[in-house]
């Protein structure tokens, strides 16, 4: 596995991520403060395996965010938390508001908006880490041609050219969540195609530990 | 892994087992029914990976149960339920309330009366079963000389044991926690040696799933 | 308008008839106990354009109710109230279920006993009646390929032919959507296909009232 | 419909308007923000009707207030903004507490006042809007010598007046209720004379869309 | 002051009645349980002026209440309760529900029904009093030709028939509105031309005090 | 009765006048504002007998208070709320603290300490009041050589003094409890010597309202 | 001292035992069970001190009892759990009510009654019990003249000779006040004369616990 | 008793001293505000044993704490409230986070850095006292080999060398619990071995009080 002891691992994003974490930080104090989805899992799973390591987990995540809130609050959720490793899962409000909420276009994140600032946040960040993990946007359905999957995988490519170019690891949720998808309906993971229940955070849980080496099949 | 395709698995036990489930059954339904305790996790974990196996999942412990508390509710709660699987994790507060409340003696459950009651439960229901798991009470002390641990141990013996005598998978708990015990001191899994915090649950997810052919290193 | 002044009209169904109405009578007092769906906006607009018509408007929807549970309940919630008019909407959890919990089978009305028992209710209940209402149930979802949205029209058929056969007023649900759904995205109704907002509601309204001759454009 | 696509709308006034819409901003988002009164009513048919017009309704009614207490918060209330069209429902507060408290002097606004201030607002604001929607105070009571209902009606008449000078649509309210007062007693629909059930809310709502254009017989 | 030392005074009615005391059985005991409407300032006045007499009040008034109501509970509510003096303010309800919910009729009680029920209820009750007062239904509403106040006044002048037919105190709780509708609006007093302040409450202690000798200017 | 019409009569004090007042100011809106004291029974009752005359009553009244306190709030709490009549009922707390709380010094009020800031209060407010009216504090407790009674006998005293020197109108309220006490027990008024029941408040606002000429026997 | 180990002290009263402790049985299960007064101290001291005693106390006070409550719950509330060790504390409400509720005469237990009653409950449950403690009723109040404790003085007398006339322990609770009234005000140690704070709790305890040899100077 | 009568007693520390305490300070006022824990019950008994004494005593203890958050507010919880008598308890965290919160290493308070702040803080303190008690940390373990046991041993010595050093009273608690486990396991006390139950706060009284010469055996 491949992060460090004693490494600090902060995860942020939006809803998928927040899960009624602690304010102002997520921190493994008291229980619970991690939340309920996979950023507490990951925490957990870390802890049962590596007991001895001291992973230090901050969950930054705040539901309804776009990359241009994570960008707002950087300094203070990010920077000054002084993280080892870093996770970013963001993005599917920044499409998902385009089609729900057509008249709040104040939150409409384009795709060359959306590139550019995540593009920003990790060339800032990614040399004061020791890993990066960029989790790309998704929606859960499985016709590639609805209108929102349609755009969704838009913005998940430009994650995945993100973290190329930087040397990042890159996680595609929206593969974890396609290959459930041949076997089930979207409804028996998630009520509305994006927050899934407990079976769908495992399922991102293992495919994030699977991308730092924690080996599980 | 050894569980069919839709299965009915019965989870029952204690305060371990119950972690705020829904009553009177906690079922699959709504979200959070299943507590947040290894028995949500392990449902969690089958869905992800077994979308298509359809399991269905109940949670019925209840917090301080010992073994004559789950005599009780036998009829209603195990078999008036059918299950096709069944898991028991019973024992911690046999043992434990004769150090905690010594002049309780009605919640004492001494070691030949609690392997009495559990031989019977098991071999009325094993029949009926497709699939019996018998998790071991545990105390999360690694001194096996301390007084608690020590009569502990031969509860978990006796478990085993009857495990063996009807042919019933086996969950040693104990050794789950001993191992992590060598790597780190009980309080950071949990406040009171008994009650663990979401890893101590995840460790004890990961022998449950090992027990039943889940692939997991 | 056909529904005769003083008339009782008696709507049930499921959550989409529920929305928080009143316990154990959804009545016209106390202010709110119709709920915040359809059926308080129905009787709102009855009563602000007929307001020495008298209609009285009962709200017997219950939130995850199959066509199973409105025969469980038909007595007491139905006849006992002696309603004159009577609007049934039912079947989407019939549907909905079989692919969001697949091991609850106890909870999945396939096709054929869902006409069954809707057509046995009808029956039972027309001729003590001014008027029937049948809607239809819907989900919010363009694709008629789609897995749910495909098996839900065999629903709707089904309404439509029971409707049919006994002269009842049907209300394509379905057909409301569909007009939606060619100029906006079903996110910007319903978070999850199902539970629509007052915009959804209204549209609902609308096409209820336009079928008991309520003029509106 | 004259209200243009992609248009916002933004309707103050005091508690008729309010009906428990969130703060700071009543907006389109949570669900609930723009409360359970004519407001949400008229932004449902709106999107019900036109669901590719993508109309952004603000709701900015505060309980309780006067023409002054308007003016106080226009600026951050109204004018940051930016609405397209803008809806005033006042005068009521203005006029009743002369009668309910008539000790509290400081909130008496008499007709002079009234009629400069709100015409203040009007000159001020009408140059950089699309539309203006001026909507008459009223009292639910068919008595037009009833002391309230008499000073109502001066008041009503001075928006009457601001409304042709400026040219913007007047929505006389008080003929809303009058007609309605023609056929039922009004404690059919207000307890108080003042705050209507859904009923007449839905009255106020069809008067309102009449006023735009929105085609209802 | 008529009313003997030691006397169990028990006052019956509806909401004006009931102010919240507490359940099931209104008594002197623990603060607050004979509600914030007359009935506590009553059994507070007579306290205050007569300390030594050792007055039992006790409130039976339950919001909604028509004289149907009344009758229904009589047994438990009043003659249980073995009272020496018995005060009874009803018939608010039987009439505004006429107008307020014209669709509920099964609440709407006619005078003649209210006439026969109320003197069952004196003739039945009177024989084991040592003193009966009853309190005409009132409007706070000073237009006699306004239509609830005209039925309420066909009510009034039958409680005051049965008053004087059963030689019973009789309170014109209608004359004490009027008094004060001479110099000041009915909002003033009443939100809802029924439920007053403390102010309207005063004035109906001091009608009901006067009627029993105490005096008070 | 001598307070004018339109007057605005302010009433300070501790818990006796506070219970439960709205905060910051205790005015005449919303219902309760003024607490279920004797304040809100003096507005209560001036307003039922003198509806026209428009009393402004405020209940600046704070639980725990000493004159001390007032000082320290006098000119937010009393000068800019400009009134025209004041009423000041403080010392209990001053004198009991020194008995309960033998330890808390810096709460001790001592009588020439306590004499000399009402003195300053007085002459200071004087100048700018319609009327002032200076209300002892009290004990219920019949044993003038009971040592908190015998304290607090002189500083009502004091309170009378002061009200001579400055010609204001004193309420001595320790007669108005030794007269009850004559007839029965502290108890059946005051759980505590203190905080009197409704009926104890009720001795307290005769005695206040008889003092400014509001006739009653 | 003279509780023998294992044994089982039930303690029942009114509120000064009860004291907020658990229903239906306050237990030494979960946390703060046996109430925040002199129960729990009693049995917080006695585990202090004999930790190898094991101990089991009841605490069975409810609030606002007399001996007449006692005597009717005497079979569920003492006798089914078989104490060892029984102490009663009755009597206050049973003289304080004659006060404080002159006019609720059948809640006054007058002496004769409560003499027999307490006798007939000791009568019949001394035989079974290793030891019984009586503790008298008491009145924070030094003057012995003073209504209340003139009479509770009186039941003290009662309950000691009953103790005497049964070779009971006797507890003079109204002596362990009387000490501390010597030196410092009732209030200091209770609002009302009846609820002391937690000092006057532990003057109880000790007195308590002197009783049955504890030794403590 | 060596404290001098009309004292201050501060008392500060962790979570033991804590116990609920009222915020910002622990006064003797409202009830409860001194906590459910030791520092309540000293109160509560010195006031029991030395009525007249008038001991002001204030609990500071926060949830929690090393002894580097008592350092960050002495300031204000200490030295601005001139205590006569200071007592401090601190360490617990100081330790227990080392092995419960291995990550968390700014919580992680060394023995060096514990011993200088700690002496730091009396030296500064101790001139402006009458008397100091330092209270050694315990963990309720009675293998002194167990590595929070041993680590928590090697405090308490540095504890009572710094009371040595500055000649103030030293409470060996860990002596206390040792006393108490030599006859009953640890969970009859303390469910995770710090937090102990009233029955181990009664015996941290009793070596408390006996430290300032209250005679107990």
């Amino acid at each position: 596995m491949i992060i460090q002891p004693n490494s600090k691992l902060l995860m942020i994003g939006d809803s998928i991520t927040d899960c009624g974490r602690a304010r102002p930080v997520g921190d493994m104090w008291p229980k619970g403060a991690l939340g309920d989805g996979y950023v507490g899992f990951v925490a957990a799973l870390l802890d049962a395996r590596y007991p001895a390591h001291n992973f230090r987990v901050f969950n930054m995540g705040i539901n309804g965010n776009t990359v241009m809130d994570l960008k707002a609050r950087w300094q203070t959720d990010v920077l000054d938390l002084k993280p080892d490793w870093l996770s970013i899962c963001i993005g599917i409000n920044d499409v998902w508001l385009q089609f729900a909420r057509p008249q709040m276009t104040e939150k409409h994140i384009r795709l060359d908006v959306y590139t550019r600032i995540l593009d920003e946040l990790v060339t800032e960040t990614k040399p004061m880490l020791r890993g990066l993990i960029l989790m790309s946007p998704y929606y859960i359905e499985p016709n590639r041609s609805e209108p929102v999957r349609a755009i969704m995988d838009t913005y998940g490519t430009a994650v995945r050219q993100i973290a190329e170019k930087h040397q990042a690891i890159f996680v595609d949720t929206q593969a974890v969540f396609d290959a459930l998808l041949t076997q089930t309906h979207s409804s028996a993971f998630a009520w509305d195609r994006v927050h899934s229940n407990q079976a769908g955070h495992m399922a991102l849980v293992r495919a994030f530990l699977q991308s730092v080496g924690y080996e599980w099949e």
